[in-house]
């Protein structure tokens, strides 16, 4: 019986990022990543193999950093648990003394009729499965993309530039659901001014083909040609370890941890997409699956594993992240107004646009659209959400951090800000703090009435 | 006689901000802005009228929010104050309840034996003053500058590309001192491959010339060549009116100011470059002067004319800072190492270097490097330091928040932050958390000696 401290379950971001924190804090451990795949994909990389990168192996997750610090790696599938001892699919039996599983999360096929179709594919993370993907969407004309989310309209984004006739169907009103719909309509536009169609407001009701795929019928009977069908309507977390493992967890929603990722079994932690999410506003179950939340648990439960040295510092999920359709970056952090309307916050909104060089004339300058949510009474900032260029996937983590500091409208309005000709907006139009001053004289203004 | 509520003196970012927040705060007071230029230049911009814009007019500061805010603009100078009464150089009497002072600050010429030849230039702000500088720049061949800080390498980056044969000089042993010498050495090598010379740790003793300058001669009296000589050595506050209107100031440190920048004299504030500023981390005097902190004292002060609404924020001058040099984005915020060795900070340094995009095939991918410098004891963030591709622009914005907040090395290792392949680095590497990991290895390995 082959014998480690500190067993981790799942070769992706959260397992990565937690083997490496526990080298950190316990460097004298022997610590194993146990893993399915032979090579674990990049998840976020994964739309990108279809036209940006050249190669599926391209988007490979490297093992660099593990072999650099002595994580051992093995290639096997565990299928059971006695105690403190894994038993693996060729029943290799490990002993543990801490566990840490990471399995992460499926995609999601939805019951329509024509599912098992050939030609028809979910985005998996599975490398041999993008392979086969990538070559008959090579070979494939006309594609239809079923679910407008990030993931539908990055795959989207990229089957456009890989001069595809490409169709996106998203049941809701606007594409990229978790954002406010102004700016699910400017990736639309995006989208349709690159040659995509894009029809929103209407669901697939069967998928149409003999053994292959030829066709979508929509809810209001109309059909769309097509040789091959990407479903990307979202994932659900991989419970079948907790099922074996004897842990409690719920369907849809993830393995129950406590605040330090610990599960209803002692020594047994689960991290990433496999464990339940808590909202970071309203403490509601979250469906937010994203490499970073996975790998800020992976660190924490990485440093807490033996004693708790750590106090968790975030309360839930904030839910950030960033893309880019065309020549446009979107990002989202925290809270957006829909859903404030919905769950019943009261808030204010702030908007600003500015362009991101000063002078406007400098090179490289695209226009930037912020738009604040604070809280109406308390002040705070709950919400972010951004589009314009490049630096927006870094503008978006400014605001996280101000949301995690629970900043309020009076502490942005006097942000000493680093702002420069040839990187950012000018420091009288800095979108971050206008979009607030924005807010604040709006609450100026219902205070007054 | 005329009469304004507001009166701001100064048409810089300071008091620009501060006549927008003034109106935000106060829509029914009559606000004026007098300067002495027509046409302010955007000061951060100034470098770049050399090439990268066409023209000095392109660099001019818009006065579209004045005129949309119903902004007076007054183009004069003002030269005397009776009480609440300001006397303008023609005599016009203008009657105040709130008086703003913003007059910034000036370019330092160095005692140097000839510095009054013809072809010396300051960095100046004036537009015209500008424009004849830019003409003779072109007409000259060999040009050197005095003064390796951030504009000095801005302006001999944008001269270099100007195709001009280019020396710079500085007295210090590396450039860009605002930043630890790693970075200066990084600048250095980005001048000396686009074709520039930098000659560090010599000062010059004497410029050379009849009327015109045609050299300098440095301190170890070996002489340079050139037809045009920039002096870039710093700025110091403008304290004119200080003495005209009997304010208490500080000969170079500039105008005394509480912590709601209230001069010694009621209903005169001031603000920006000619205000005294004192430091985060230690309370002295403190003579960096940046557009940004300028303009959240203008926020600030335009806030709180008539009472105390807005609670200061910010107990001193952070100091955050980008610019770009060839195709390299550096940034600073808060201390840096060499000054936190003399000031006698305990201090726990970590590092990290990431490529920007995820997988590093992606295109627009740089190589960041972050440099972190956390309180040993209080394991508080006291300051940043980054170079990188243009989102460096922004990041360091994310520490500004952070070390703000007094965000912890815990705290920033269990950050969820955003990230995308296309946009920044991957979550596994994302160098601000990385400097943070390799911080708390530090500390640790240092708590176990």
């Amino acid at each position: 019986m082959k014998k480690y401290e500190i067993v981790i379950i799942g070769g992706g971001p959260a397992g990565l990022t937690c083997a490496l924190s526990a080298k950190n804090t316990y460097p004298d451990k022997k610590i194993v990543l146990i893993r399915k795949e032979m090579k674990p994909m990049i998840p976020c990389g994964i739309p990108y193999v279809f036209h940006t990168l050249e190669e599926v192996s391209d988007n490979v997750l490297p093992d660099t950093p593990l072999n650099a610090n002595n994580i051992e790696i093995i290639n096997n599938e565990a299928t059971d648990r006695k105690d403190h001892t894994l038993i693996l699919a060729d029943n290799t039996e490990i002993k543990f003394e801490k566990l840490i599983i990471a399995t992460g999360s499926k995609a999601v096929m939805p019951k329509i009729e024509g599912a098992d179709k050939e030609n028809v594919f979910l985005v998996k993370k599975y490398k041999e499965y993008l392979k086969i993907m990538k070559s008959r969407i090579q070979e494939a004309n006309k594609i239809v993309i079923l679910g407008g989310g990030y993931i539908g309209v990055e795959v989207a984004d990229e089957l456009i530039k890989e001069k595809k006739d490409v169709t996106v169907i998203e049941m809701m009103d606007s594409l990229l659901q978790s954002m406010d719909n102004e700016f699910g309509e400017k990736v639309k536009e995006i989208l349709i001014n690159q040659g995509g169609k894009v029809i929103t407001g209407k669901s697939v009701q069967k998928i149409l083909g003999d053994a292959k795929v030829n066709g979508v019928e929509l809810n209001d009977n109309t059909t769309i040609d097509c040789d091959l069908l990407i479903v990307s309507v979202g994932y659900k977390p991989n419970l079948d370890l907790a099922e074996k493992f004897g842990l409690n967890f719920e369907e849809g929603k993830g393995i129950m941890v406590d605040s330090y990722l610990r599960t209803s079994v002692k020594d047994i932690f689960a991290i990433g997409d496999c464990a339940a999410k808590y909202d970071f506003f309203t403490g509601e179950f979250s469906n937010i699956m994203l490499a970073s939340t996975a790998m800020a648990e992976g660190r924490l439960v990485g440093s807490n594993l033996y004693s708790i040295k750590v106090i968790r510092q975030y309360p839930g999920v904030l839910g950030s992240f960033s893309t880019k359709i065309g020549k446009t970056a979107f990002a989202v952090s925290g809270i957006i107004e829909k859903r404030a309307k919905d769950r019943l916050l009261d808030y204010t909104v702030g908007v600003a646009n500015a362009v991101d060089r000063h002078p406007g004339k400098l090179p490289g300058a695209s226009e930037v659209t912020v738009k604040l949510i604070f809280s109406t009474y308390s002040h705070t900032l709950m919400g972010a959400q951004i589009s314009g260029g490049d630096s927006v996937g870094e503008m978006i983590n400014i605001m996280s951090v101000m949301i995690l500091n629970k900043m309020t409208d009076t502490d942005i309005n006097n942000l000493q800000i680093g702002t420069h000709p040839l990187l950012t907006a000018s420091p009288v139009v800095y979108p971050i703090i206008n979009a607030t001053t924005d807010a604040i004289k709006k609450w100026y203004k219902n205070q007054n009435k």
